[in-house]
């Protein structure tokens, strides 16, 4: 693996586990075996840059999991009760240390660094766009595809963090299950 | 107001904004207006100490946000949109700074700052007990009703942490509708 792709790796891993305020540039550069100086060299814009760089892997990480289980199942409620049920999984895999790999992040930025703010919302817009894409190939309209695309990302969000403060499958398993329920009943 | 109460609360809404990490005890000092001695002498254990304190109180407030709104309406499909659109009015009040006021520092502790983590897991048992309660009390079965809690709560969370990042009331207005229909669906 290259240098850079190692630092962004390290730091996202480490912005995932204790955020953005909790990370230094010392340990990601202890964490990726780089030196500060190369640190610098690929991200003159210090943390912040960092910081963007770590959002965008965290998020395409999380869209290749969304997008490859959306493929595994025809129907989209079963399809989504799979995500919830993979997501609970890798919880329990990682002992309940990895959660949503940019959600403490986004929310130290908002209102406070926008730049990072704005690259969060870009990609939770991704994973939205994926799910409302799932649904409008299996004939739902495209305004209730939007609106439950927001809520199945809204749910799952709420629930991989629910799972991981409480050290629990219980959480994601139930919303996969009421998700599930939620967008059969708008089945067309 | 007491001076340990004053900084309890600043210490409360400086990490509902900013979280766990970036709050230091000098900030929490001139935010409360209490020397740096007197937040060592109410809370000897330092910032972890105050971190739960400060969980408590954001736990406590947005409990009673929870009751009050709840109790106003008699059928809780309605009264749970009714707590969905309460959220989504004071973020917007707060112009997108204040979300729920425990999630970062819940989610930075998880797996590192177990007294803390304890302490919002409670929070967030205490707030699925409330829509629990009420679910019950209108007819609804224990199990169903104890399930539902865990999904409302976990998709309030998360549609909360997608309209302060986004700056929309939107995800939160959707998940109030998307969650109403749910809970209609079970309805005995």
């Amino acid at each position: 693996m290259k240098t850079k792709e190692r630092i962004v790796r390290s730091t996202a891993r480490l912005m995932q586990r204790q955020g953005y305020a909790a990370t230094g540039l010392k340990q990601i550069s202890q964490e990726s075996g780089a030196t500060l100086g190369s640190v610098y060299h690929f991200f003159p814009g210090g943390k912040a840059e960092l910081a963007i760089a770590a959002v965008r892997h965290g998020g395409k990480e999380f869209a290749d999991m969304l997008r490859e289980t959306l493929e595994r199942e025809d129907d989209p409620a079963t399809a989504i009760a799979a995500c919830a049920d993979e997501l609970a999984e890798g919880m329990r895999a990682s002992q309940w240390q990895d959660g949503c790999p940019i959600v403490i992040t986004a929310l130290e930025s908002a209102g406070r660094a926008l730049d990072i703010q704005r690259a969060a919302e870009e990609e939770f817009a991704a994973w939205r766009e994926l799910v409302s894409g799932k649904l409008r190939r299996t004939g739902y309209p495209e305004d209730v595809a939007r609106e439950l695309a927001h809520t199945v990302i809204s749910t799952l969000e709420g629930a991989e963090m629910a799972a991981q403060v409480g050290e629990s499958e219980e959480p994601l398993r139930l919303a996969g299950r009421h998700l599930a329920r939620l967008i059969t009943s708008y089945r067309p």
